[in-house]
């Protein structure tokens, strides 16, 4: 038999949330945000128990203590809200609390009227051990209260108004025993920015942006057009690789072989003798144009995010330098890479089983810290997946506690598990399935989905990419782009665009079947008509309006669907304390729809017999609804989705 | 910037079942049974992985390895069967599979008809690398055929052939390169007996047993009645405590204070100057008498169950040699048990607080050993969550590393997470709150509950005990105690009842609002009349014979609920294999309830729209059914139960 470690420590802390496997990776919260913790947390027997919540940013020497309070079924619930961008870290505390057991104990007995010598007794024992912990005054506050509490000669009416006092419970409770205490496992919470999770991209090839038709645009052409996105509400600018383009292979126009010297090539096929990574491709401009486009979009209320895309092209300079970060060919060759039987030549894959895995690994952290050194801060990493997470792992930690304020956003399209990995070794957002979700069944499905990744995985809708045009665009009009945009502007936190070709509603694929655009700026110069008349810019103009505006539409957890009477009609509601938002969309471009909605007027916070003041936000009209009934008809014509601000309460904030 | 720990490790091993708490606490299985283990397990990029699942008997130098096969999104799964009682541990281990990425490349190729010769010469290469892994025969089998696949002067149909053949993979999968694999957590599993999983309980109090009208009875009156229980198809026949019963506040008959010289007290009041928790007490016999009675219960195919109860009465020898186990109060008597403001002076709680937790310890452990040295293998703990779990989960570790076929059912009745740290920490069965579930919505949503945690947590129904006279059973008569019986004997894989009370049907409480028994044998001696013709000894009978039949009643996992068009019906199934027993209990004892049946035929393996028998178990009658809509009317007048054989195939199978 071994000899038991025997311990006195009876309470059990279990379920720790928010935590991610277990407490393997970090949580995630926005700074400023209130923190909430929940465990179960219990002892054996019936005594009481008293639980804190211990938090610190990550370093730190001291813990901040909060109390926890019991919610139901040995739940138990604390909160705190950071105070600074990085790792914290939080565990709890559990204590049989002997005091307050006794304090029960002796409140029911003082009901039942039964001789209580002994239990006061008990008690002034109590009071005199937690008057030995104490110091100065509270030391001989409780120490007196002890003597009195024992004090036979003093009336047991008053020694059992000392002992339930309020005052007497705050020395106690400020001065426990715990030297059987139980403390939970560790978790780490990482604190990242607001725009980690609420924030609004545009996704444009600046190559498109002359004024001279044909020629490469340059960042001075965009910097000339940054009132045009930020008019619209964005708050990131997002650009793909800026780049020097291979040679080898370079595709033309759609995807075909053979390019010719005027084509721009693809900019994902990274580098020519001109450099790699850190370098600029020169149609674009220079090292110094760059930073003044930098700085006008930071002018601009907006922030640039630059495209890491981790391949190579065949000129790409690693090739010759560090060809054993490749994987080779009998024939000695780079292997490029294949979907079998498909080819891209043009691209070289980085080979995760090199055998100089920290050479590579710091070389690629040189590029983050290369764009970061230039003021970049929010970088959309390119095809993670492909990429092993024990790297990201390593590359997003080192990053984080250099640059707390680094987002990144991971482009990963593939299974769920493995999106959802990604996000745990650290990436801050994630592309997902959106653009693939059109039913109301399948919105909700999916909604239900990411909520119960939310403490780790935060979405960012995109209704478009340039890789993405999804059928439903292809087909569906007008009315599709401004439903689409809605349900990803309120439905997500964070969304983006690739533009001008949404707001401008390009649709066409180069064959049926294909989700790629026609004449792909991937591949070629295209020219944008920005002052088209029927671009959707003033639709994407007031929803984003509205989300600036409108905290409810910030934030994704507090997204409740509701009951409508017609398949066509997706309704749900977002709620920020006061604030509270009702979306209406008509999923059928093709016919105008009508339903009754079934409210839960819970979640909005309004009577369910009274009448309520609803305001669209798309079109600034006022409505007099009344209870969990109401009517709504939307035509594709016009613009099929309300937004509205739900007024339930006579409350005067200000709309902007 | 930390210098990157750089692995080429790829493959990420997630949510691995069935686990609990993250590895922290082992699983259960019963030996015999296939233990099926799942996990999430996927690499970075398009490679195809292998995976493996290991496992060993705890303290085997050896692993045993299955391969895993893919199920749906990333989830894989394998299975072993253990083979011995006690702990076993699986891992599982994952690696990215050049051979097979590269052959299902190479077969979308050749489909395509591109050029291979390259791709050959990779082939080769990676066959000829497994060729310097394997030995012997493979190795030479392997080289040749790498050899072969790089030779240009062989037909490049034959190359392929030879890539692609089942002989080929056969021998790469024999002999992978895991350099770079992936090993999960090591997980724990313990594997007890079958009767911790499928058993019958039968409780009595040996002092009611007497041939002689208020004489005490003996454990040989209990021997002289085995067969009654045996014959009802119980297999664990369960005593309350038998050791000496305290004097000092015993109490009296319907829990009276002041009991007479001859009131025989609370089993659970335990130890005298006679004795503890070793010694028997001297009404019930000698400990040769004891052992007469174990052989015996085995002789009639069951096993005697022992209830281990951790408290004192005040004449317990423990109070005076080791009264730093108990807690003091100020004037040095030992604190008795207290439900403020109720006093239960005649006992005495152990302090799992105490100064001596080595001593406390050691010495409860000893109680085990010296009833599992008279042969008790089975035990019910009485009251385990008002002990403390770091207690148990040593105790039970110790107990089981020493006898593996130990098992111990947890009479907790408490909050649910106590309930499942007790099944966490070790317990093989657990109580539950099956009493006080009475409706179809109850039922339904208690299974579940129970669904969740069935990997480690095994319920064991209990329709009454000596402490719980439900108001159902007060009031609802005869159908109420069929009915309760039926549910508990087929929902639950282990049931139990206390008898005779129980098929003797004693109703009455002490006073309104009780749940105790008027004149309970906690108390007093209780003359039975096992005669009685309304007994439902034959019922009862009828239904373990079903139980014993039928496999599929032996386990939990297969339930499946079937829809009723009246509330009042529940109707429910279990399969193992062919065997399929269908269920359906008019839950209202009050009137005849009809309605139709809506069954899951697929859960039932039968055709939806074909005939199929089913034969009542409990009556032997005959039925021909008709796809998923069936009536049924059940009258409580009668058996207001089916418990139904279902046979969906022409199987050949007798059914006794």
């Amino acid at each position: 038999m071994a000899k038991p470690r025997a311990t006195g420590k009876r309470v059990v802390i279990e379920s720790v949330s928010p935590t991610v496997d277990g407490g393997e990776f970090p949580a995630k919260s926005p700074l400023g945000d209130d923190l909430v913790v929940d465990a179960d947390v219990f002892a054996d027997g019936h005594d009481a128990i008293s639980v804190v919540l211990r938090h610190r940013r990550t370093g730190r020497r001291s813990w901040t203590e909060t109390a926890m309070i019991p919610l139901e079924n040995d739940r138990w619930r604390g909160s705190f809200t950071p105070t600074e961008l990085g790792m914290w870290e939080l565990e709890i505390t559990g204590w049989v609390d002997q005091f307050r057991s006794w304090r029960q104990g002796l409140m029911k007995k003082a009901e039942a009227v039964v001789e209580l010598d002994t239990d006061l007794l008990i008690g002034s024992g109590l009071v005199d051990e937690a008057a030995s912990r104490a110091r100065g005054e509270e030391a001989r506050t409780l120490h007196s209260s002890g003597v009195d509490l024992g004090d036979e000669s003093v009336a047991e009416e008053d020694r059992v108004e000392i002992a339930v006092s309020e005052d007497l419970s705050r020395l106690m409770d400020a001065n426990p025993d715990r030297s059987r205490a139980t403390t939970s496992d560790r978790y780490r919470v990482v604190v990242d920015r607001e725009k980690a999770v609420f924030s609004t991209w545009y996704e444009l090839f600046p190559r498109s942006w002359s004024a001279s038709p044909g020629e490469h645009g340059t960042f001075a052409d965009v910097e000339a057009n940054l009132g045009y996105v930020s008019s619209m509400g964005f708050d990131v600018l997002y650009l793909p690789p800026i780049h020097p383009v291979g040679r080898t292979y370079r595709k033309g126009p759609n995807n075909t072989l053979g390019a010719g010297d005027d084509d721009p090539g693809v900019p994902w096929a990274i580098g020519s003798e001109e450099g790699g990574h850190t370098a600029i491709k020169k149609e674009l401009g220079t090292i110094e144009d760059f930073r003044s486009l930098r700085d006008a979009v930071g002018e601009h209320g907006m922030e640039l995010a630059l495209d890491i895309a981790f391949q190579c092209s065949p000129d790409h300079p690693w090739t010759r330098e560090h060809p054993e970060w490749f994987r080779h060919r009998p024939d000695a060759t780079i292997q490029y890479a294949e979907n079998p039987p498909k080819k891209y030549q043009d691209i070289y894959p980085l080979d995760f089983e090199t055998s100089d895995p920290e050479g590579l690994w710091v070389a690629l952290k040189g590029v983050f810290d290369h764009w970061i050194g230039e003021g970049i801060r929010i970088f959309r990493v390119d095809n993670p997946h492909t990429k092993s997470f024990p790297f990201w792992e390593w590359l997003i930690a080192e990053l984080r506690s250099e640059h707390p304020d680094v987002i990144l956003l991971a482009e990963a399209f593939t299974w769920p598990k493995v999106m959802h990995r990604l996000a745990k070794v650290g990436f801050n957002q994630s592309y997902t399935y959106f653009a693939w979700r059109n039913t109301r069944h399948e919105l909700i499905e999916y909604m239900n989905d990411l909520a119960q990744v939310s403490h780790f995985f935060r979405p960012n809708f995109w209704p478009n990419t340039p890789d993405i045009l999804t059928e439903q665009l292809q087909t569906g009009g007008r009315p599709v782009f401004i439903t689409r945009y809605v349900l990803a502007a309120t439905l997500s936190a964070s969304c983006g665009i690739y533009g001008p070709a949404y707001e401008l509603m390009e649709n066409k694929p180069p064959r049926s079947g294909s989700e790629e655009y026609l004449d792909s700026e991937k591949y070629q110069i295209r020219k944008w008509d920005l002052d088209d008349p029927d671009s959707l810019a003033p639709v994407i103009t007031q929803m984003n309006r509205a989300r600036r505006a409108h905290p409810a539409l910030q934030r994704n957890l507090s997204l409740v669907f509701h009951h409508t009477d017609n398949d066509h009609l997706i309704c749900y509601s977002k709620r920020a304390g006061d604030d509270v938002v009702l979306v209406v969309v008509n999923l059928d471009p093709g016919h105008a729809q009508s339903g009754w909605l079934h409210l839960d007027t819970a979640a909005l916070g309004v009577e369910p017999e009274r009448k309520f003041q609803v305001r669209d936000l798309l079109t600034d009209r006022q409505y007099l609804w009344d209870g969990a009934r109401n009517f709504v008809q939307l035509d594709p014509a016009g613009i099929p989705a309300h937004v509205f601000s739900v007024r339930g309460r006579v409350s005067q904030r200000a709309e902007s």
